[in-house]
């Protein structure tokens, strides 16, 4: 096997790391799937939004930059990384927040339909969202049962399906596994049913390309503080395809989702277009940081990114295979079934993770015994990887 | 009267203008109850938190500080501005989201009962939600008339409430006149109905002093981006009285809002207290900004802060009446009755708002024909507001 060091001496997109604080530390942070690193121009850019945009535009901003500014990222996220025309994205709110406007969305947009299809193993967000949804709507849930080192294939979502099935709300990349799920095909058979789909993109955007107006896709949300380098808390995205947009409607009325946010009329009218999704004042500041990260995959483009983080994903596989025997590959060997991370499943992961992070090396943990490397493609170096799997490996050695 | 000159030199808090962005620049703004000014030191907060929290602790800063930021900054909201006791604030989500989730909330604890009574001049995004609630939970909207230039009364509301009356939605300082409502005596009419009542605090929280704990009060609603300094679109707060906490459920059941968010687990239990208000992944970067101007408010104390902003509003209404006798008054001339800000109507202050912003003076405009003053107690000089009458004294008479 190529050593780290060869392999990020021909890293086409080495240079990139560079670009992003703490890259120069020996920290080894193998967490950008739960936050991504800063890119060193993010803090000039925020002070000097505060000073020169903020504190001198003042609220003509508004008028100037801000109000588009939820339709121009969301735009720039569906041309950058998502495969969506414009017109279909937004930025605002949490995830959780655009998860449920949009399972409450799509299932007033299938009447007399009265469930819920989802996999025991996606997100907890999403599980807690469509069971709360469930209950208010007076809808059931159809679970699909899944290995937690594998995801929905054709055939589970095949078998869960029906004439009752109003929405499926899936992970394209699933959290623990990193399992890649089919988005066209789940799509097709979600339509051949009826039903509606909720992609979950928050651990594929950035990583993984995406081609949502290919998959046909209805609805999606994903997650800005990932790959996309958003900062913590970071606003998410919502997409809606264009030939729902005029049938689409939300429960959180506000005035920024109304036609006429300035008219300040008697009754709520939602906007025309992705624009009706939102309903509060944009978090404006929030959403300054992702642009830098956006920039740079547009530059990039994502298919050379997702060359390289299968090249980080399959090194760490095969590194794992040869320093921690005693590890199970938790995620799809395949590469075409693997999200832009690696879980290795080991019973005292728990005490790993911890011990790792007390001498500055940073993966997560997930239950049961999972440790969760994520790979970010532009800021995780080869050699980063190889520095966490040896430590893996001494922090075994040293719990016996 | 003094002149604006002498009332600056004998401001004691006139020091504090000098800490924000702009205030040396010519332009006069009159707009801080849509979007307060930055303090000078926000910019490098946002950049060294880019730098060395984001960009150094990565996905530890959770653990060490954010995941408890919500509920830190909504005690010290709680303590500085709102007059109440800790456990009861938290930081999330925007201003419609929140009264979104709080509606809701307050219609389930009182079941059975079938009406929201709110007024017709309530902001706009208070009276699309209660519409857009009303809706979803079978319930009918019972609407006060109140004239735009005051607000809600005793009276008033006495004749709204009934046995029916689920919740009362009431704003603390009206978004056009001023209106300053009776919180503790319209709390105490509503309670006497059985009814709960949800303020929104947006127009009042860091220029008025608020006592919820001591009106008795249910729930509220405030806004950062005012008068706490947040920035652009910065996360709202909502309060919950901690004799409600325990039965107070709100719809959107993200994660961030059970009670062990990283247990993963196969159902969703709300938090104990007030983190069960959240949903979503806390929006860390927007939340910096707003803890600069609550260390000023908690130094300098509302009570001082409140009688900057009478000095403010009332040197307005008096030179108004000298220097522009053709507009009205639309806001209470009794200081007691009115919040931050002045209107003033004309039926041309569309187009002179307009032409003051081409002069670098900006004010907010709001139908039909209101001029309104934000005047920023800590921010804001006499002369400030001088030459903000004095320009559209210019501009009326271009007009001619």
């Amino acid at each position: 096997m190529t050593a780290a060091h060869d392999l990020d001496a021909a890293d086409t997109l080495r240079s990139y790391r560079d670009l992003f604080v703490g890259t120069d530390s020996p920290l080894v942070y193998l967490d950008g799937n739960s936050l991504g690193r800063p890119l060193k121009v993010t803090a000039e850019r925020l002070s000097s939004f505060v000073t020169d945009e903020w504190g001198d535009r003042l609220i003509r901003g508004w008028d100037e930059r801000w109000m588009a500014l939820p339709r121009v990222l969301g735009n720039e996220i569906g041309r950058v990384a998502l495969g969506a025309a414009a017109g279909q994205t937004i930025v605002g709110d949490s995830t959780t927040v655009l998860l449920y406007k949009l399972m409450r969305a799509a299932v007033a947009l299938r009447p007399g339909r009265t469930e819920i299809v989802l996999d025991r193993d996606n997100f907890p967000t999403d599980r807690y969202l469509a069971d709360g949804v469930a209950r208010e709507c007076g809808l059931t849930l159809t679970w699909i049962d899944v290995d937690t080192t594998s995801g929905v294939t054709a055939d589970l979502l095949a078998a869960a399906l029906s004439e009752r099935t109003a929405l499926v709300v899936l992970s394209h990349v699933a959290y623990r596994s990193a399992w890649l799920a089919d988005g066209a095909g789940l799509t097709r058979l979600a339509h051949d049913a009826g039903a509606l789909v909720l992609w979950d993109l928050s651990h594929s955007v950035g990583s993984v390309p995406l081609a949502l107006d290919a998959w046909d896709a209805d609805l999606a949300v994903g997650c800005t503080y990932k790959y996309l380098n958003g900062g913590p808390g970071a606003p998410a995205f919502a997409y809606v395809a264009a030939r729902l947009l005029d049938e689409v409607v939300q429960p959180i009325q506000g005035w920024m989702g109304a036609a006429d946010p300035f008219l300040m009329g008697p009754s709520y009218a939602p906007a025309p277009g992705i624009q009706r999704i939102l309903s509060g004042t944009p978090p404006i500041v929030g959403m300054l940081a992702m642009q830098d990260m956006l920039a740079l995959l547009g530059e990039i483009g994502m298919d050379a990114v997702r060359e390289k983080s299968l090249g980080l994903t399959s090194y760490a596989i095969d590194r794992a295979a040869d320093l921690l025997p005693e590890t199970t590959v938790a995620s799809p060997v395949d590469p075409m079934l693997r999200g832009g991370h690696v879980t290795l499943n080991h019973p005292r992961m728990r005490e790993v993770t911890q011990a790792l992070w007390q001498r500055d090396v940073v993966p997560d943990f997930r239950d049961p015994g999972g440790l969760r490397l994520g790979l970010s493609p532009l800021s995780t170096s080869y050699d980063e990887v190889e520095r966490g799997l040896r430590a893996v490996r001494e922090v075994l050695d040293s719990l016996g």
